[in-house]
């Protein structure tokens, strides 16, 4: 394995480092060398033993991992960002994982400044552990049904929070199981027999010293997953359990104690905001965590060799790189091209979405008082950016998530046999990720709401009353052109493939238009069209922001002309196996003409693979993974596949402390249990 | 639940027996109604706490349980097929699996009488447990490539059975890491020091009485996978450990003591069809397994209520359906579909392979020496007829096995949420299931085999010799016709839907033709081309078989028309669905034109959908799973989703005996630990 690896490498001009340093900054690769090492030196850290722990073996370990985590974070005094990155080095959710993230987020965007030194300041100080509880047993992605009650008792200015059935149970919920203390607890709030729909209330849920649940409180761990087992997920009935005013979160809306009236928020917008973050988030780490399937599975079908090449000359000695068959590189190399894609479209997404942040606060400036935190009323300047944004975040996190997901999976297959082995680390990588698909708006549902944005636009461009952003432009574009064709040189002209993708949402777009307005067709029949639509409008978003990030003056300016010359091959790569995949709509919309797709399809893609395959070791060095990351044989950076994976079997795998007795009619099942030996002590 | 499933039963007028007797026959249902109340009976089968064990944990009881089959198997005296149902009820990869298959099968079927007297029988009785031990750490695929050597020693007329690096030692073996002390080894003979390829020897492998591995055996479990858990794959290092000559098996080829002078096989016919009858199991099962995933997700999908119908009356007061809304329809009917039509494939695979085994064996009859079994010269003949039969089960097994396992996947996150939970019963099947994939021909390789046969059978036709069969009458169909085009009434007509089917193969076989023959280009150039070829050529196969078995006598003589007419709608989606998402091939290959795509797309499928779902749940009722096969809270036959949910969470989950200290700061992990309680005696 070294010695192919090291020749594969030096075969590429491509400078590895430079690139690392064009995707992630110089200052953020040295950030994760630093952190790594500290990391390494933490005796919980090791991750030699994950692979074999049972369930409840994983959790603890998990847990001390956290608790580690967080000491090392207070002692280091890292922010926010450097506490990610070494969760990620990590790389497995953790006990504090939901308390870290959505408790937190919440309180400090949905609690007055009363709220934040009474729930925020302690959980920040981790003397309370939180959770959101949000989702139920019986609702998850229609919040407005969830049937948890808050209900406001005006004789002692309290809410009595209830689970009414047991489908009104807390389920999912990240760190509840075991781990937190107190939940935001997502409610139906009812003031005099009138509901006024979910807010969330702090509600704390197990004792503070002997962390025993609460009375009212029924509280556990939801058990085994496909995945995910190092967080404890809990479920949660709550009965009749009374918190006082102060715990309603209050930011956005309140109930008045005195008049016992419900005071409501005069803008969600900023709420929009959030989801908005969080879906970009995903966006941009997409690309990473496909990444690492790609890195593992390219490094592994470089070392691996199987069979001559059929058209070899017959004295031809040793077998094929696996990485060399046309079939493996049509596998791999276009999700290979996918991560950049991502890794630049989340990049603009989160540009967009800061720059829209910050639009929204100086305008907020000038209006508000300087001695309180901006209210609900200055976040509805910038709301037609903010909408198209919120659209944008949809469509993306549906479409990145699905192509991170299924592309591991790819990859892992991709690796034959060794690719079932949990050393090969995919397969482990890949369950915990898939979540991702589901969470934060199921990516089926999303694309619901990406049709009614586009539907929206499109009404609007008709009615000539449209604001002025790039869904608009590409829909004025399409109508002005449509009766004269479109004639797209898409295997000649990037331009012309970005314009390509831009008609076929366009055309997707006004197609379901019809559909709804003049036909009036219902809602629910029309919701494979809106899938196809959002998709098609997400991958037209993924390779313009591909294509943008290449003509951008610091790439000139960072990388030499070989390397950026490849990055041009990996965009088309990308946009063009898209198309002929995509190919019905393609040619249904007249973006491209059949024979077009044809060409791409049998002969430019195969050019493409064939161009980029030199440098596939390169790419992928160039995401930058320390070994102690991705935690895999078949992945190792030096090649030492087949030792690897040897030494972790024979050395550290606790079944072979196992000496049974083999015979049916026997009673004895084992003869000899030296399994202990090999566990890992805390 | 329990309501809504008996509505939506009361709904369709499909009746579910006959349905089920028609599909599997009564007898074959009685005969697991019988087993399965023998299996429940017994303690060790029980699953309650299946989901919730570690790995070692894990092993043990799948031990037990296969120690267990083994007594009932004598008990009962159950033969080979009865045995298998056992199996498939307990649902999880035992110790004794290869042993039970390709152990029996490979002594059986390579050995001679004499061999069959002393390997054959102790294991038949399970006095010896073996494995089949082909793959290595270095090389699966690649079967010739492999570098455990068996070297004949003319001394003292022994091999020497030897791993000369540490990529030659075997890996993956199932039941060889701690369970078999026998395996048929596959190594490279060499005599004289020249190599005749890989050949079967037995070698004990460890002690028959302490179970401790033999001098010069380094034999281990090589840890822990993705799904397969139960089972202990192992990898074993031979170091120059001696057999004797009997130990090779020789019904093929052997080495002539006397002489030394190896004796070559006459033909390689006969392991050509235990390859395809294997691959042909692999098909008939596939339908089978998605089935579980399907029933599972269509059950909790009639259960499960998610949001209003947006265009229902403003009062409507409950909630919809997931099963209502299209988008789950289109994802989930097409598998329902595929299910039925995998399934009459696969039995019109294992008829037409048991058809051909007659003629040989008639043929065999003719000429052979009564009072031996049938020799190597006599699988000759039929071996055209074999050659069309093995293409299609190297095709069919790629394509039923990979949309079996793509499927369970869509079925899994169809459930939304609840998909994750290991309840949901998905999760783990699909990764159990997944490696068959991979093993016996992974889906990728078997593809070139596929393309290979029919630009074989392509050059035939033009040469104008070709055999006749199926395959050589659709090409010759379509170099009739090839210049007068095509005009399949695909919407109209199922016979020109099968013919639009054949026709795309055709036209992908001759177009490959001229890449390689014409244009010379390199096999190596070819791959993706003949991966889609033999996509198009099984899906042609699938189409045309599920349209067979719906004109055949025996289904208007069992079923009523009601029911008979939704098959005929379930052969239809799987067909046009196929169709719309194929579309490129079928368009430029001009079987149907773009007007016809576009309507299947967004008319003709949309309406299937439609009229199927009312018979999904009956549909799925057909298959016939019990409950405890199925052991899913979201698949249970009566509905009760949330309450088996809650029950499983709360009641049997060992984490909830863990009581920790949740703060970093504290030094404590863990306050109180009563996980044991839960935990499960063998
Ligand atoms: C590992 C994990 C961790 C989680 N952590 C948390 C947490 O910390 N806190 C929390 O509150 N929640 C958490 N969740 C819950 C998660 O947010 C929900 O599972 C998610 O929102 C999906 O909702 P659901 O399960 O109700 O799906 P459902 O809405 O029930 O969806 C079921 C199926 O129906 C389809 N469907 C539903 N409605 C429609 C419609 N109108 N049109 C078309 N199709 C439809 C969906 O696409 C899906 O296929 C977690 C979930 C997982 C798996
Ligand atoms: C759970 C499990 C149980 C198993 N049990 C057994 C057992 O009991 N006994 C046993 O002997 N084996 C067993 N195996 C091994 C199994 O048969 C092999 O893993 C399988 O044959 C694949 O071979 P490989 O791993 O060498 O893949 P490789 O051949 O190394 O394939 C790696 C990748 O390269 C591609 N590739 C390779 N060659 C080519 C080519 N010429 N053209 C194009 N692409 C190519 C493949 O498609 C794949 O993507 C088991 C495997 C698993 C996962």
């Amino acid at each position: 394995g070294v010695d192919i690896l090291k020749s594969e490498r030096s075969k590429s001009k491509i400078s590895v480092d430079k690139l690392s340093d064009f995707l992630f900054t110089k200052e953020v690769i040295e950030r994760q060398d630093r952190i790594l090492k500290i990391l390494q030196a933490e005796k919980v850290f090791d991750k030699s033993q994950n692979y074999f722990d049972g369930r409840v073996e994983r959790f603890k370990t998990s847990l001390a991992r956290a608790k580690k985590l967080r000491q090392l974070q207070v002692k280091h005094n890292w922010n926010r960002d450097e506490y990610m990155v070494a969760n990620e080095l990590i790389s497995e959710p953790t006990p504090y994982g939901l308390h870290a993230s959505m408790y937190l987020t919440t309180l400090e965007g949905q609690g007055t400044p009363e709220q934040h030194k009474l729930f925020l300041e302690p959980a920040q100080n981790y003397k309370a552990i939180g959770c959101y509880a949000q989702t139920e047993l019986g609702h998850g992605s229609n919040v407005r049904g969830l049937e948890t009650t808050a209900t406001w008792n005006p004789e002692d200015k309290t809410f009595i929070l209830h689970s009414p059935h047991l489908t009104a149970s807390k389920w999912w919920i990240g760190s509840l199981g075991r781990t937190a203390n107190h939940a935001v607890v997502m409610a139906q709030l009812i003031i005099a027999g009138k509901t006024y729909g979910p807010h969330p209330f702090v509600c704390q849920i197990r004792d503070m010293k002997t962390h025993e649940p609460l009375e009212g409180v029924h509280v556990g761990d939801i058990g085994p997953k496909f995945g995910y087992n190092t967080m404890d997920n809990g479920f949660l009935l709550l009965n009749k359990v009374k918190v006082p005013h102060i715990n309603m979160l209050a930011r956005f809306s309140r109930v008045d104690p005195e008049t016992n009236k419900y005071v409501k928020p005069s803008s969600p917008s900023l709420i929009y905001g959030t989801l908005t973050w969080v879906r970009s988030t995903i966006v941009l780490q997409s690309g990473g965590v496909l990444a690492r399937g790609v890195a593992i599975a390219t490094r592994y079908a470089a070392v691996r060799r199987q069979f001559q090449d059929r058209d070899a000359p017959a004295d031809a000695n040793s077998e094929n790189q696996v990485l060399n068959y046309t079939m493996v590189q049509y596998r791999l190399l276009p999700l290979l091209a996918a991560t950049f894609a991502l890794h630049f479209t989340g990049k603009a997404m989160m540009g967009l979405y800061q720059e829209n942040q910050k639009n929204m606060n100086s305008e907020a400036a000038k209006t508000s008082n300087a001695s309180r935190g901006p209210g609900p009323e200055e976040t509805h300047s910038g709301s037609d950016l903010l909408a198209d944004l919120h659209a944008t975040s949809c469509g993306l996190k549906a479409l990145g998530s699905t192509t991170a997901a299924e592309g591991l999976e790819v990859c892992r297959r991709a690796c034959g046999g060794h690719g079932y082995s949990s050393f090969g680390g995919i397969g482990t990588w890949y369950a915990d990720y898939l979540p991702t698909t589901t969470w934060e708006g199921d990516n089926y549902m999303l694309t619901q709401q990406v049709a009614r944005y586009l539907l929206k636009s499109a009404r609007a461009v008709l009615k000539g009353n449209a604001p002025n952003n790039d869904t608009t432009k590409i829909f004025t574009t399409f109508l002005q052109k449509q009766d004269m064709g479109a004639a797209h040189d898409v295997l000649g002209s990037d331009s012309d493939l970005v314009a390509a993708f831009a008609w076929r949402t366009s055309f997707l777009t006004f197609e379901a238009l019809k559909h709804r307005d003049v036909e009036k067709n219902s809602w629910n029949s029309l919701l494979v069209d809106f899938w196809r639509l959002s998709t098609a409008h997400s991958q037209y978003l993924v390779v313009k922001n591909f294509y943008d990030a290449l003509q951008s003056g610091s790439l000139r300016y960072e990388l030499d002309p070989g390397t950026i010359d490849i990055l041009h091959k990996l965009f088309r790569l990308y946009a063009l196996n898209t198309l002929q995949q995509e190919a019905s709509e393609f040619y249904s919309s007249a973006a491209v003409t059949v024979r077009q797709i044809q060409l791409a399809r049998t002969k430019t893609v195969m050019k493409l693979l064939e161009e980029i395959r030199p440098h596939a070791l390169s790419l992928v060095d160039a995401w930058n993974f320390p070994d102690w990351q991705l935690d895999s044989s078949l992945g190792r950076k030096d090649g030492k596949v087949y030792e690897d994976m040897f030494y972790r079997a024979s050395e550290l795998n606790p079944l072979n402390g196992l000496t049974v007795d083999p015979y049916p009619d026997s009673d004895i099942l084992i003869k000899k249990d030296e399994t202990a030996k090999f566990k890992s002590k805390l």
